[in-house]
């Protein structure tokens, strides 16, 4: 069975693609136009019910869900070493990634998707506003947490970094910040995981350079 | 260091707290008062700046995220066998664990705590409303991924299953439902889950025996 990605360019989904190109695992990339709500036709759905990406086609099944690909993938190939073996390391990374999924993304959600939370459409300003409120703290809780880090698990770049990214450049998107200046220790970090290959690589697969200069 | 759960009665940390008594690890119970919130004490926050439970201590650092708790156990403690090795059944582990605490727990959250999510007070109602509509299809969603399986993640119990006691104790504390009735696949899951010693000791240990009970 062929190994495919399901990504939305500079959705969520950038972070196991990047992994994916990290390992170097043959696959294909499918592109999934979000705008046009490619992922609630009745063949994706029929895929994947819960309507979003990313989906990856592994192994003989289906798998959603960011933080169990990343950790399905850096377990499965252990050679690329992306997953700490253990201790501190690998619970830091695990964090990182259950943080981001629980807490940064669903506040930026609020500022994107109010429709997700309320029918009221009166009452979308207030929660926009406060999603970004939220995301923008999650921004600062992660440039505090990396200060003196050289990679989010520690020493050594995990998937943990991958995700990491795709915050990054939202809040770059939102151009309200010289993010360098308002946050110095996720920039530098940025900077150490935006050299790598893997990841330039999907970033002009994706089309998402305009988010991830600095 | 001791090892220590900190927890509050009945919340999601109910998931690591099932998982400790079933490894058998020599724990210190810290149960922390939501009400009074006693997790946004300074004391409290000087350990998790989160303000939230739950806190695994243990090997000499703090862990937050009950994603990253569960999957950190059961891979520190391979012969509890609560995490599975590799394959299909890790994916399904580790998406259930994504899934849960990115879209489940978040749904409730928009109805027992709409302050999160907007200032305005006025808006609280209709996002209650929508956040109970998306928990309901959440157990619905789990219910109907329940069907046919002995457990979440295969044949094998996991901390996967800790975790989705969790929120079927909260979709029966809700009394709008005959849970056996509207979600056979699910009840008739948790019989097998509350059948098991570790699981009625922690449920007697933090007093939640009315949502669990049948």
């Amino acid at each position: 069975m062929t190994t495919a990605l399901y990504f939305g360019p500079g959705a969520c989904s950038m972070a196991p693609h990047i992994v994916l190109n990290e390992i170097g695992v043959d696959y294909e990339p499918r592109k999934t136009n979000l705008a046009e709500k490619a992922q609630l036709t009745p063949e994706y759905l029929a895929m994947n019910p819960k309507g979003r990406v990313p989906v990856l086609l592994a192994d003989g099944f289906v798998l959603t869900e960011v933080p169990a690909i990343l950790t399905y993938l850096g377990q499965r190939y252990p050679q690329a070493n992306l997953l700490p073996a253990g201790g501190e390391p690998l619970a830091r990374c695990l964090e990182w990634l259950a943080y981001c999924s629980s807490t940064v993304h669903p506040s930026y959600a609020h500022l994107r998707r109010p429709e997700r939370y309320s029918d009221d459409q009166a009452a979308y300003p207030k929660m926009q506003e406060k999603g970004e409120a939220s995301f923008i703290d999650c921004i600062g809780f992660i440039d505090r947490k990396l200060e003196g880090k050289q990679f989010a698990a520690g020493d050594v770049y995990s998937v943990a970094d991958a995700y990491l990214l795709v915050f990054f450049g939202w809040a770059n998107g939102l151009k309200k910040f010289d993010m360098a200046a308002a946050y110095p220790h996720y920039t530098a970090w940025a900077k150490r995981v935006l050299a790598r290959p893997a990841v330039q690589k999907v970033i002009a697969l994706e089309g998402t350079q305009a988010r991830y200069t600095l």
